[in-house]
């Protein structure tokens, strides 16, 4: 069975992520959501609530599940028997970043494959960091996350 | 009337900002340079401070001014009336982080313009987090700040 | 009056060209589409026909009009007295090779001011290189021109 | 079935598209290697011979085969049914260049998901065009072909 | 004499740093590593840990020393007499900020040459934050810091 | 004796080039400027003339030297006995070309280091294809190339 884990902080999830996964969907026959929990970088959204959006967001789809993690990245794959590291790119600098990880995970863990899918070009400009600088500033954030989830649950 | 609005933080100006507005002077009929004050980063120089400089190096051309604001840029835009916003590049890395706010822009604002110049050969270096490090150590910028302003304002 | 010239080979014109020219023309008085012929490089539509197009696709746009030159770009600037030199930029490749004109035109033609907008991101991947390679393999290119351009005259 | 096409000219085979194979046929149910004929650009090696040479190297590999074809890529997917469009990328060249062509795909063919691999550290220098320039000027390019290939071979 | 500073923070040292120095003292007469202290950046290992081991992967080269320093490099290579500066450049990330930073060198202390070295393929993933990363998580580094470094030293 | 090759195909000489060889004669006991002769590309200027020029901009600098070449650089560096490889960067594109070549190079002479150095920013816009499509439409490159060469002799 080909396994995937899609590491993020999801702080909150977009419509980016949502492409991704939907895509890798059809690729693996399965894929794992990640939530790293980070104890240094403080979220926007408590992990209860990340969890539970991309629960829902993912509701429709079998072979997609979330879980969290603490630590390692690798550490986690191994633990739960996955063989791809599913990364999104959008743009050139993204790609240096991950082309950077996707190395230091070959030293580390040379059976672990980094698979990387193009976000699709309407989805390429967000990004979790300016929807949260939006959210901040009481902007309109419809249009960068997931259909499913309502305005309102990012805002109260 | 094409009015268009030039963001940031100023924290100084530096030569690069002046070699953009200086052109941009000429491209529209109005630009206001807009100091976005964010209450989560320290600026090196008051707000008071910041106004006072781009006041003074840009007194000779009467269709530059100076404000200064809270929140979303675009809101900003919105609510000066103004149709464009302006933007300086100086190289690779600058680029892709202007591409994805002018398309972050589009989506939230379509009838926002980004405009780009391409900062002049001699200021493409030039920024404001190296000129604060120097100032930091007593380092002599001079050669990066606008000649109007003395450096002792800089240092004392 | 800001006249800007808007240069490029249009072998043939694309949806990526038209988005550039009609945000351009709000930003412009005129804007001056100019076909470089270029002896050395062979194209694929005649002169006569890329300018048919472009005059067809531009016909509701009063400031813009449609013309043809050889030799540098900024000598045909300086001679219908534009200020201004239009370009679009894509992506990261794009913008190197920008970055490098435009300096180069700066040198040799002080007042001759670069302005550049983005390319909307959901033209972003069109390029007539690829274009021309679809329709000489007989492939479908409606997505990738102008709507008003029966893609039957492409192809015939 | 996850089936995937790996498209290239192949002219010749280098240690680097034998490391993206490699490493794909774990993820893919079935891996084509496609090499594309292009009637303008003239190969240093024959189509027979590159066949040759990949069929070869990849005896081993159960669920790889060779095949060639003229036209569009997206053509020749949709001719064999293959779902998966796999691609290497070495660098941040390559990354615009592939992240363009992917996207062009997207807007012909929506179903034909293109999946990136980064060639591993080791390989990312390779390239057939600098591997052609050596053998044209009777260098040795023993370390950058695949083991299975005797030098004799290209070079007599 | 041909003298060259190599600064950097070293927290801690990774067999990229070893790789440049080693290379680069074949290059210049003599390589000074400097260990630039920031009173604001919190280091993961001591100044005097992080020397120790500098001194201790280098003590085979006798044309290079260790030193420390505070404030602006190019005030420390005026001190030391140094007429080089040495940087090491991993992708394309490392490049753009590297340029700026050698831009800013070169106006401010027009005869201090910076000079590049590319880091060995082999090499070119490993960086110090990401070593932290790993630590932080008691990962194993031994791959990517000197063979002369015990692991032990690094997780107590 | 460090002895270092700067090959290149200096059609023409440009002012880019002049600035590189002039750091570079500090930095390297000797340097000699390599003309690359590759039979199948066409060169604007003939071998003797590209020579002769540059033999005249650096004749006051003892040690350089100027030598002619053909096949492969990293052959004629041993042949001559040069243990350095002197290349200048301008920018993010050629970033990424002379990795891969130097990493190539590293492969097939690991003794032999490339050093790169940053073109100085009011240079770092001259290429020679521009300044010989210039030439070609008769315009004034005179700003381009050293000040040592007449412009006539370009243009008669």
């Amino acid at each position: 069975m080909r396994k995937a884990v899609f590491p993020g902080s999801f702080d909150p999830i977009t419509k980016g992520h949502e492409n991704i996964v939907r895509r890798a969907s059809l690729l693996f026959d399965h894929v794992t959501i990640a939530i790293g929990s980070n104890s240094t970088k403080k979220s926007m959204f408590s992990l209860d609530q990340r969890r539970a959006w991309l629960v829902d967001v993912f509701s429709d789809l079998p072979n997609v599940d979330v879980d969290d993690y603490e630590g390692l990245t690798i550490d986690y794959c191994k633990k739960v028997g996955a063989s791809f590291l599913l990364r999104g790119v959008r743009n050139g600098g993204d790609f240096e970043y991950e082309r950077t990880i996707a190395q230091m995970t070959k030293y580390m863990a040379p059976h672990l494959e980094t698979v990387i899918l193009f976000t699709d070009p309407e989805y390429a400009a967000i990004n979790s960091t300016i929807v949260r600088e939006i959210l901040r500033n009481q902007g309109d954030v419809s249009q960068f996350i997931p259909d499913r989830i309502p305005v309102s649950e990012l805002t109260r």
